[in-house]
């Protein structure tokens, strides 16, 4: 059985970018949107072309320059945004809009101030004005995780039937646990007329911290594109990890599925998007932090001493991390400090290790880390003389 | 029916104190420890007091000053650490030792070179010895993640037959998926004979972003202790978020779980810790993070001034954070606009509005975000006049 493919749709550049402080140049914008498409992602999110005018130019031009990837412009079901998006986009080789409008009831009571036929109404319309733009419409119903599941299949049921192309499912709050987003997905897959002529789509927040598994239960459930940024970013806790997504995929349903992300790039994709946007990436993120493959325990750096695979998971290589780094601290057991001195070219004796990992303690005692040239200095004043 | 106790186990100090850059002062620990024990943590693992003469007696001085929780020091299955745990807690109102020993064939093989049937000897012994100590006695069975399950399941038995009161059942790699490790935890519920004589602990890692959802998964499957850092500190991409585990049981499992923290107290235990290790939390932080409840697109904005919790499933001060602060940049709406206007004394006229949001998006256009100041301004200049 030959691996699905997991259409990868990054909106760093709309959902990210709306985050206080991560608003980018024109240039800026354009100079991520060719790095994403030489990555290898399926979908640029590249903004929402009625928020401004310097958006909407801006997603013009990474229309123009996106060689591979579809190209695509957010609008809310409103025909002004609709044709301001479509005229954003129609440049792309592979353009598409994304268009859509709550469905739960607080979205439709409280924030709307209508009714679930109404709502419907305005979906189909939406989707039916888009077609004229592009033949690509794909469809959000804000605030699926909290949506009545049989509206919202009827919902899906009808824009599909109007023409889009792709269903999104957002869990617009983080309100979700994995088993209960990925019976939404199971549920509309069982439950939607036509279902066959659609991708469903993931589009979860990380409120709970529950977004990338939610986005997983998701796949596992019958969802073929996932909505993530790169880092994570996006509005108040962020969107799922981009980076997370992808490497659960390679490591853990190699076989079964698949994404076409050029893994290797994963390190630097958080760099550029990192510095570019100014928001700090914390060292203890998965996959993309500074601490991701660093081992400081002693246990853990001599089982990794022996044998890699014994605390690592994934090739730090395949995610672009050149080396996993040992940093000695005081945990730091004997096996870590006999490693460093023989990588700076010292191979001590048991007695003269003894010896050593007494001053070594002694020293990250009193300091948060030891590096080299700490240990430079120790086999000079303490060691040599033994050896 | 009353709502179970989900304990929860903070290991800040020891997991996450071991982290390159972590290291604190005894001064440091000892402040960090009385603030969790009035946090309401159950259990605080305080460090690994074999590791170094300076943590055995920060753990020995934490035992002797928190009032309430159990005080917990880690030790290998070997007879000299658990001695040295054993004393640097016993000072403790509640002491525990926490020991254990790799389990996983991968462990077993190639980090210990040695059988599953001298293992299973070891941990015996490791836990009887531990019992001459004190009353409280944790066992963990490293890379249980990895772990063949019937051969966990005896393990179990035969600690719990020496007389463990806890079970820590670690994904020390971070390699399970939510319902893999959920699966764990059921199978060891239905298989270990004398289980209910012992608490079942999660203890998950986040190299692929689950730590959360697994430990969730765990509770759903009957752990009843969670271990868990603040701002998810730890070993590479750290251990699973205290924030995020106590909100999601006070969220989404009200009336069936409960925990004791002071959930208030969330915030600013964040910026404690995070800014005594030196270890910065990234904005888009579930729970914790600067922006995590921020709305900066106008369609949130608007959404949330209609009414709060469409767009927010926590209230902000739940959690410590004194208001969600809306924050206007291009992507802001009218709506937004109107109400930070009004907040500043100034109540705009439909007229006016369109004409202070044409400046305002330029001015966005230009500028990352617009602060009160800007505002102010835009108001005196093109605004004032025309009222």
């Amino acid at each position: 059985m030959s691996s699905e493919k997991i259409y990868i749709f990054d909106t760093s550049l709309r959902d990210g970018e709306q985050v206080p402080g991560c608003k980018l140049r024109k240039e800026q914008k354009l100079a991520i949107a060719e790095q994403l498409d030489y990555f290898g992602v399926d979908i640029i999110e590249a903004g929402f072309p009625i928020s401004s005018p310097g958006d909407f130019e801006a997603v013009r031009e990474v229309a123009a320059i996106v060689k591979n990837a579809t190209v695509c412009g957010l609008s809310r079901a409103v025909m002004k945004d609709i044709e301001v998006a479509g005229q954003a986009v129609k440049g792309a080789k592979r353009p598409r809009i994304h268009t859509g409008i709550g469905t739960s009831d607080n979205h439709i009571l409280f924030k709307l101030n209508t009714t679930r036929k109404d709502i419907l109404e305005r979906a189909v319309a939406a989707v039916r004005y888009a077609k004229t733009f592009v033949e690509d419409v794909e469809f959000y119903a804000e605030d699926a995780g909290r949506t009545d599941p049989e509206y919202l299949a009827r919902v899906c049921e009808a824009v599909i039937e109007a023409g889009a192309t792709v269903l999104n499912i957002p869990d617009t709050t983080g309100y979700c646990l994995p088993h209960e987003y990925g019976d939404k997905i199971a549920y509309l897959k069982a439950n939607v007329k036509g279902i066959h002529k659609a991708i469903l789509s993931t589009h979860c927040h990380n409120d709970l911290g529950m977004a990338t598994a939610n986005s997983i239960a998701g796949v596992e459930n019958g969802a073929r594109q996932v909505e993530c940024t790169i880092n994570g970013i996006g509005e108040r806790a962020g969107n799922t990890s981009l980076e997370e997504v992808v490497m659960i995929i390679k490591q853990r349903f190699g076989g079964t599925y698949h994404t076409d992300i050029k893994t290797p790039m994963l390190k630097s994709m958080s760099l550029l998007v990192s510095e570019t946007m100014g928001m700090p990436v914390q060292a203890n993120k998965a996959i993309v932090g500074a601490n991701a493959f660093a081992h400081s325990s002693g246990i853990h750096q001599d089982g990794v001493i022996k044998q890699r695979d014994t605390y690592e998971i994934m090739n730090p290589a395949d995610v672009g991390v050149d080396q996993s780094s040992i940093i000695l601290t005081a945990r730091s057991g004997r096996a870590a400090l006999a490693y460093r001195f023989k990588e700076l070219g010292h191979n001590l004796t048991k007695d003269a290790l003894d010896v050593a990992y007494i001053h070594f303690l002694e020293l990250a005692d009193r300091q948060k880390e030891v590096v080299d040239d700490d240990l430079e200095v120790l086999y000079q004043e303490r060691i040599y003389s033994l050896t």
